[in-house]
């Protein structure tokens, strides 16, 4: 089973590929550029978005559902979003199909055209912002945190499962508020959230941040992100929170009256993150063997597995196995019970390593007599055996060590991957033979950020957040700069 | 507030839509035909979407997700399907909009044409079935029980909140079988899932039937259903499920070796209900002070109202009211404590009545002398006086009994609005004055139904599972009947 993975080694993007494709977690569809998610990948999304929507809830957000459909006029309001945001879309021009008078199925109506043409969703900004211009009145309507779970689309030219695909699935916060402060404490609230999410949930270490100019949301007035490094040494942009000012409320004509009575536009943030995280977990943790997911959010987070020859051994395995499994649901562990027939041991071990099941339990007549069963870790790969006294208490705390442990490697492996950097020489060296984060001054320039990315692919990931002042001198200008900001290649 | 809403004697058509848009539940956005559900509506929906969630995963149904476009030529493969689901369509034709040369703002890019259009999903079988032609190889592979969360678009020409638009969120099973045994057992059993929500969740009695022909969905081999009775004397079908032969596999090609490994077209079912139900909540049980909601679903279980002048006798309120909460909370109530200063308390009752919140306690300064609270049910509206001691505890009984109150009274109601019916001129006379259910004989021809339909608009909503046999004559042709059927006006 194994076998059929290309190993990280050869080659990076395959590996991903037959992970997503072999482990079950999604597959191609008919329709370019849209995954299906499966089951699988679907269970993991469904912890995911279970765990965040908590999180919002216990930050005083409330979900809604705004439509699918966008009027195309809509994006041209709001300057620099049309830029953006308006051109790679999917446009619906028609609402109605009729049968081919030719006998070739159905074709588009002709006489079903849209007077003004619907654009799918890229973002929700504008239909959102266009509902709460009718909504907002005074401030006691403020703030107001609204979430949306919806699917988006953004017709992409190059797809990758679940990194970059036409169709994703996100969610949207979009607030108002009655001053800058407030929108600005909510972005970097929601931020914290992100942060929190991905560092506890996914045991993914985040470096949190605020983008450059020329890396911001279209309609922001700043974007601040959480960046991850993936085992390639690229980085994966894991969500955004987005301070909008007023943009989109003067683009909207959304005012409010305040305490005073005096009228002012509202102000904004939106913040998102995406089933691109799936992807980011996968190329976290993952190895040549499959997936390795954190305990919090793997769809099963125990499989136990007998071994036995004829139904006298495998009764008393089923009896024992009953018992274990009934101690760990009650503990709220998510457990299965392999013993379909049709395969032997060897090939379930091969298949819950490669999706990614934290623990694995295997018991057979033997173990059964010596009152053990052999525990085995995804993380690590070792194997323990464990009296069956001790079992459920053991799995509960290896379930909890296996999310730290798994947060610890990637941070190790970050911290290893961020580089000091100097000159231009060590930058290009650098990012050539080693990856990773590089911290180096910049000029503040968008020429020089340009001319960086022209040269070499990478990008200023963000300039993270307390970031200690620095006199320094610009890596590529040698003009002076203030502080390090940090560069990567990305996802 | 209250005076705000139309009376249902009045316009019952305009009272559900004061409901849905005073109430908060939804409002009309700039698309035509779609809504935006509001976050008062969306919580509804959520308590709805997790029960049925629960209940799916309960009878093994795994979720996944497809994607929102459908290949145009995928909608003409299976017959029957394409005549009924092909022609009113959102068809995506374009994937690039770019800047007006004349500087209006955005155009379609006319050098982005589709080869082929895509179709935003009215239905996902299409898309569906040409996965699972990949996915099912084998009896092995059997059963699949896949269901959806998603948003389908069917181009409406006339729209209604909740209960018609052109975007709607639902859910759609599809599930993949070895045996027509097994699929239609399947079917049915999705039929019992739903009846058993719709009851003892939304307190709204239902009668499961199948459709005759000519009301079958496009592509199926028989349509069970749920059928409810709106205050109106109007039906809604409250939920499908379909049991769909070999049609989409055939049309998909999807065949599985058995254990004797022979090959076989599998069979299929798919079922769904959708936010329509949330129409059907508001209309089977409000009333002209505003919504009725269930204690199950209700985003808000009890409201606690305090009445007071001066911080003194507030801190002793809120005191109080805390304990309270805390008892309710840890019993898993959504209660809420209501003491904003700028509203006064009657207008805090009329919106909470509007809102449906099952239950509302008001405390005043003399109550908390006394030891009392005021208790008010919103089903009946009656109040009581109830001791502090035992205010938690007659809560939950409370909450209990309104939920089965709901349910009783809108049986009791649906059982008098059935009408046996023996001639044509009863008919007519009873679906005039009285409406409702008409229990009549039908000699089985799709000409007969179609006449009394032309004649009178009602449609046989379904024929009841488990009908007694009934000799009889046809109430429009006079020819023979072996069973009564259920006609109605629908929605």
């Amino acid at each position: 089973m194994s076998k059929e993975i290309t190993p990280r080694s050869t080659d990076y993007a395959q590996w991903y590929n037959d992970l997503v494709i072999k482990g079950d977690l999604a597959d191609y569809s008919a329709v370019r550029g849209c995954m299906v998610i499966k089951p699988y990948g679907f269970g993991l999304w469904e912890n995911m978005r279970d765990a965040l929507d908590r999180m919002f809830k216990d930050t005083g957000h409330v979900n809604a559902y705004f439509p699918l459909f966008i009027p195309k006029s809509f994006l041209s309001r709001e300057a620099a979003h049309v830029e953006g945001f308006a051109k790679e879309c999917a446009v619906v021009t028609h609402y109605r199909l009729k049968n081919d008078p030719d006998g070739g199925g159905v074709i588009t109506d002709p006489d079903a055209k849209l007077e003004e043409e619907l654009i799918v969703r890229p973002t929700s900004e504008t239909i959102i912002w266009n509902s709460y211009k009718t909504w907002i009145q005074s401030y006691r309507d403020l703030p107001l945190l609204i979430n949306q779970w919806a699917n988006v689309v953004r017709w992409e030219m190059r797809t990758r499962l679940f990194l970059r695909t036409a169709e994703f699935l996100w969610q949207e916060g979009h607030t108002a508020h009655a001053t800058s402060d407030e929108a600005l404490e909510e972005s970097k609230r929601m931020l914290d959230v992100y942060a929190d999410f991905v560092e506890n949930w996914m045991a993914l270490p985040v470096i949190k941040g605020v983008k450059t100019a020329s890396e911001r949301f279209a309609g922001a007035e700043d974007t601040y992100c959480i960046e991850a490094l993936m085992q390639d040494g690229k980085a994966l942009q894991a969500g955004t929170s987005h301070f909008l000012g007023q943009n989109f409320a003067k683009a909207f004509d959304v005012t409010f009256s305040d305490k005073n009575n005096k009228l002012d536009y509202v102000w904004a943030t939106s913040w998102g993150v995406s089933t691109r995280l799936v992807g980011a977990l996968v190329m976290a943790h993952s190895d040549d063997e499959g997936l390795v997911l954190p305990p919090k959010i793997a769809p099963l987070q125990v499989v136990i597995v007998p071994i036995y020859k004829g139904d006298e051994q495998k009764s008393g395995i089923d009896a024992k196995a009953n018992e274990i499994i009934k101690e760990l649901k009650a503990k709220g562990v998510r457990v299965k019970y392999d013993d379909s027939d049709n395969q032997r041991p060897g090939w379930k071990f091969a298949q819950y390593e490669l999706k990614g099941v934290p623990v694995r339990i295997a018991i057979g007549a033997r173990d059964l007599q010596n009152n053990v069963a052999e525990v085995s870790r995804r993380d690590t790969r070792q194997k323990s055996s464990v009296s069956l006294e001790a079992l459920s208490g053991t799995i509960i705390a290896m379930l909890d060590e296996i999310q730290k442990a798994m947060f610890n490697k990637a941070l190790a492996f970050r911290e290893k991957n961020i580089t000091k950097v100097d000159t231009w020489d060590d930058f290009v060296k650098t990012l050539d033979e080693k990856g990773g984060f590089i911290s180096a001054h910049w000029d503040g320039t968008a020429e020089t950020e340009a001319a960086i990315k022209e040269k070499t692919k990478a990008t200023i990931r963000c300039i993270p957040l307390n970031n200690p002042p620095e006199e320094g001198k610009c890596v590529l200008s040698g003009k002076p700069s203030s502080q390090r900001v940090l560069f990567a290649i990305a996802y």
